[in-house]
């Protein structure tokens, strides 16, 4: 097998590891938690079916592989609860570090590719990355929702620690944020799933 | 919310039963067995990361998108073992139905555009289709190598079953087929993984 075949095998052998991170959101019908490789082929799909209401104009296929590996980080860096804190302090030391070791496998410019969409899903800036972001939102959104908001109400999540991450689904897509988003925590904070403060 | 957005998101609610379709193949490092949105994630970057390797000229973000979808039938379908004659039989039946009921929770429009993706998935015949079959194949192959053969031991399957199966991953890539598929097949048979017939 040629160096660059093998480094692209190599590759993909690697990222097989995102199946065994685990999410705090749980699966539909109360189910187990979820993993981040099923997050981002849910996210995937998401964006594609929901791309007519991003806000801004967006390639659809960039913001898809954005949603793909946006979480490959995790392998060795963890997954960082949305509420958490104390975690979210060190995330962005241990994901960089995660980044450098593990998109090296890959050939140069492959590298530099997969680094590039993931620094421009983490700047939040591009409107595909603000699309991404929303389906990185909503998703678990409507899987905890489903299940009668038990994610919430397990980590005593408030009304302004949600807001304070879901109300960025505005930049993503103001319809998706009004009439789903929105609708989704005030539901919640009326059967006190979502505690008000 | 409208109508249309209603019907999107709860086909988004619908596939993450997905994640609950197990198949015969294992995780590497000898871990549990995957499930089709893990192998449908892991699939779709394999796409893109090895799109160079294509026969033909294809369009990544409709493979992209095939891999995606191409297993949202076995929510109610099931997964059919690559080497299970009596279940292979009533397959396509069973796919049939699971495929107008599941993709009709959408609006008419993309309904019919997933159908469209799927059945052009299943015919084998574009090179999309054919390239992203390479990837359905060898997706699980590089896994259960990884795992020293496991899988092909456990049901005890032989060459021609491999083969019969895997060559088609010449369609969408002879290079792929020659330097990993074939390199692969050869050493399992080698080491007693794969039995000669």
């Amino acid at each position: 097998m040629d160096e660059r075949l093998k480094r692209q095998m190599d590759f993909a052998l690697e990222i097989d590891k995102e199946k065994n991170i685990f999410r705090q959101t749980h699966l539909s019908g109360h189910g187990r938690n979820e993993n981040d490789a099923e997050h981002a082929w849910h996210m995937s799909i998401m964006a594609y079916l929901l791309r007519e209401y991003s806000n801004e104009e967006i390639d659809i296929a960039k913001v898809m592989l954005m949603c793909l590996i946006h979480d490959i980080v995790e392998i060795d860096a963890g997954d960082t609860y949305a509420y958490d804190a104390e975690n979210l302090k060190t995330q962005k030391a241990r994901e960089d570090a995660a980044k450098e070791r593990i998109f090296s496998i890959l050939p140069e410019d492959q590298k530099e590719e997969l680094i590039g969409l993931f620094d421009e899903f983490e700047a939040y800036e591009t409107a595909e990355s603000k699309f991404a972001h929303a389906m990185d939102n909503l998703q678990p959104l409507m899987l905890n929702n489903s299940n009668g908001g038990a994610d919430w109400r397990q980590h005593q999540v408030c009304l302004s620690m949600v807001y304070g991450r879901q109300s960025k689904t505005k930049l993503g897509s103001e319809k998706l944020f009004d009439q789903v988003t929105d609708k989704i925590i005030k539901e919640n904070i009326e059967n006190g799933n979502i505690k008000p403060e």
